[in-house]
């Protein structure tokens, strides 16, 4: 099922909305927050590097790798290997931006793994590692057969779309969440901290969308290598 | 792109979850919330019917719709009828569910539209009655030409999942937002109803995610109509 447009063309659209969705975080964190630190005797400034870096990191670098493949005029195995390189980078930083949640709570002495956005944080994370082990074992080293490798790749897709979809579906309950707490601490519903908290969820959702619309486009060139889904 | 898995034997785990995610947000509503009501002097009671309808009329009866057009053993033109049935009845209990908690808020004096979950909420039935239009005009009556109805084939399934994933995110988001405000309120984040919100929301989530799976697998049987996609 391919949509009639090209991927190098659609790409444009999550590129400027990942430019608005990095800039509106950091400025949430830094300057309505009071910016970001690892080690501090103010515990919310650590807390303040676990947005960024699951925003930054985790989504929007997931994001462009999984647009790469579809959307880079380059060779298949070039491609690949961006495509690699990019998801290892985001599960790092989401794996320190998960890391940072737990050491604000325990610095904090809250609880952790109470709510919704933490359960499936972590779920997310772990099936996220699951497909980047799968995908390179089979797709890249050592490689499986070419009849595995084509078996695979539909699952491959449907999977990673379905991991990145709970992950930005997650990115926006974990902004709420954050939202209501200030908000219960006296934070008015219509001061422009919550527009912005808000509209940065909004733009994440719309990124992640345009991310999985460019899968379903037209690729970059004709690439006799290039398997149609 | 087509996974190996055949429909109909794919849709007994989103059944079983369908009963299951009503059970729960019955239990929810009725159980610990005191019930439904349309007009009563506790007016908890009138927004207890929007999380009812939302998740039983709109995301349970949505996901029936989406997956009855792959799923039943039947003729394209009877699934077809029964597709735009489903989505009828769930674009009207979605509409009422949405009345409702502008019905609580407005008696309880509470400012409408200022979460992200209720701007999300009306974008996506406003979203989802365009869809139902244009699908109604051009796929059913008066039925565009062959070359529109191919050419707007997969954005309709591909829009459609989009507005469809979003509507199960935002309820998600909802059950947190709901979740959030009775903490604050008092409820323990480890009380068995804090539970049963976080699970109903990831039973939701489980539910639309093999919904969407459904989209992908084979058809359930070898139909020369059928446009694999």
């Amino acid at each position: 099922m391919t949509i009639g447009v090209k991927a190098s063309h659609l790409t444009v659209v999550p590129q400027a909305l990942a430019v608005a969705g990095a800039v509106m975080v950091l400025v949430w964190c830094i300057h309505f927050r009071g910016g970001l630190a690892w080690e501090s005797s103010n515990k919310s400034l650590i807390f303040n590097i676990h947005p960024v870096l699951m925003l930054i990191g985790f989504i929007i670098l997931g994001g462009e790798a999984i647009m790469s493949y579809k959307a880079l005029p380059l060779k298949k195995e070039v491609k690949k290997v961006i495509h690699l390189v990019l998801h290892t980078i985001a599960l790092i930083l989401g794996i320190i931006g998960i890391y940072t949640a737990f050491k604000y709570h325990n610095e904090s002495s809250i609880t952790n793994l109470y709510s919704l956005h933490s359960w499936l944080g972590i779920g997310i994370i772990v099936l996220y590692g699951i497909q980047w082990i799968y995908g390179f074992l089979v797709f890249y080293y050592p490689g499986g057969s070419t009849g595995l490798k084509s078996e695979s790749h539909p699952w491959h897709v449907l999977l990673g779309l379905f991991v990145y979809s709970l992950a930005v579906g997650n990115a926006a309950l974990g902004l709420l969440e954050k939202l209501t707490f200030l908000e219960s601490s006296g934070l008015a519903k219509n001061d422009a901290e919550a527009y912005l908290v808000n509209f940065t969820a909004i733009v994440t959702i719309l990124y992640g969308a345009f991310v999985i619309f460019t899968v379903f486009s037209r690729p970059a060139q004709d690439d006799s290598s290039y398997k149609a889904i």
